[in-house]
């Protein structure tokens, strides 16, 4: 069997069931981040991300973009667990006649996104490899009462999002801004109940939530807000990394969070798990939705 | 200019200059790991590691032996500043016709490993990758009295190693155990002035402690225990990859040391930094060691 039979997420499962971990570990593989014992009001958070060129971006994507998306992608999921990025190492794999104007540019995309976030590049390491390579190591922390996870979402909650969906292939995805200023409004003014970034795709990071959570879903095609110059209403559902938040919050909550700002658009709610994920579409009709979005194999 | 003109240890200099941290790291790039306030009585250490096929392993090597050679490198950076590791996070870049018993054996090496060192391995990432690509990123902490930089080795300490050098490419660096015990004995018992791990070879390393120190030293052909099967003393001075601890301390404390213990071998010590680096050879004369080691470009 290969990991293509497999598929990326039967593989992560695989892993999480051959790992133990003792009790300063309060979750493991298996969310945004790790949450690891730090002190009496804070957790740490804990997360790594790889981009490989040909995979995660191309050999023309501007060097400065590409490192500035290596740390992003780390400071949303730290956004989507409600802490504050702090520390980062940088495992660069470089072909070795690469020139070095071209790490210049990679630092320069790190380092301006690091000043911005107050984030600490700490250190890291270097190898040679065949393709572009870079691995960002990224550690915060979080207030005990802020740690949002996926597996809280409750009945009748309302699921939100930020931004819109299915612009990363026209770019989005080298340009984004981590939502952490948003994230960090909402766990300091609302009990959010669970909360992703959606780096795979709005249906299958929801799909990621309820199966944390033990629930389900309807959602309507009509609230998912939409890039303008997205291909289709299938691009917002299944297209990877538009980095937009994913959360949900009790209708009270939800209330709450419409009179205080108009940022956060409500999407559907949880339902109970045997109803699974289901969408209703503009006609009305409500129907089963497979989850669907990107997978490296 | 492409990376393989500057050099590895040029190009983390380059990348050092453009990296700022605040009051809260105590030692960001240029030691074995960055160092992080934490609490009243310890630091956070924090360190990342890459390998790729190719050129940290070949594809014939057994993927149990890969994935413990990822892990045993970052413990060996965390012993060599005195602390303990506990949390690590593994990011994978696999090819897509990878098979599923690849992975298997790799974290059968991982976890392995970590049970060993009592490790959570917390997480990390999976993506496609044209070579297998393992990055682990992993946290440690030390007590504030036992922290052990490059940097403090002082004029007319005693330089001491641990095992033997030579091995590497005989397959020790796919096999060693990690020096954490040795490390822990050390900073428990000895006031200890400067450490590294050997990963980049024995004169290359010991440059970095001089560099960092800003000191000269002076070694002993005939102390230096090479590997039986080595295949010269050159390859004792030079090869990388054997993992030992190579550490400084003073006169008065490496009496105790080796009255204490035998595991511990004296091969010379601490000059002024204008004496540069120098070996006495078998013959008793004393020249300039040009320090030369491992480089991945």
């Amino acid at each position: 069997m290969r990991v293509s039979d497999l598929g990326e997420f039967g593989l992560i499962e695989r892993i999480k069931k051959s790992v133990k971990t003792d009790s300063s570990v309060i979750k493991g593989i298996g969310d945004d981040c790790a949450v690891i014992k730090f002190n009496k009001t804070h957790y740490l958070l804990y997360t790594s991300d790889m981009l490989v060129e040909g995979e995660d971006f191309t050999s023309k994507d501007e060097p400065y973009l590409v490192g500035r998306k290596a740390l992003a992608v780390s400071i949303s999921d730290i956004a989507a667990c409600g802490g504050l990025p702090r520390y980062a190492l940088v495992s660069l794999g470089l072909p070795k006649r690469c020139p070095v104007g071209l790490v210049d540019e990679l630092y320069r995309g790190i380092n301006n996104l690091a000043r911005k976030y107050k984030i600490n590049i700490t250190g890291g390491d270097l190898s040679a490899a065949g393709q572009l390579t870079l691995d960002i190591s990224l550690l915060g922390t979080v207030e005990k009462k802020k740690l949002v996870l996926r597996s809280g979402a409750k009945e009748n909650d309302i699921i939100f999002v930020t931004g819109n969906f299915g612009g990363s292939i026209l770019g989005k995805h080298l340009r984004f801004s981590p939502r952490l200023k948003e994230a960090r409004f909402l766990v300091t003014n609302f009990k959010i109940n669970s909360m992703i970034d959606v780096s795979d795709g709005l249906s299958l990071d929801l799909s990621h939530i309820l199966g944390e959570s033990k629930a389900g879903a309807v959602i309507y095609e009509d609230l998912i807000p939409v890039n303008k110059n997205a291909r289709g209403f299938k691009d917002a559902l299944t297209s990877g990394e538009d980095f937009e938040l994913l959360f949900t919050l009790s209708l009270k909550e939800a209330h709450r969070l419409l009179q205080k700002s108009k940022d956060f658009t409500p999407i559907g709610k949880i339902t109970r798990q045997k109803t699974g994920l289901r969408l209703v579409d503009k006609q009305g009709r409500e129907k089963k939705l497979k989850p669907e979005g990107f997978r490296h194999f």
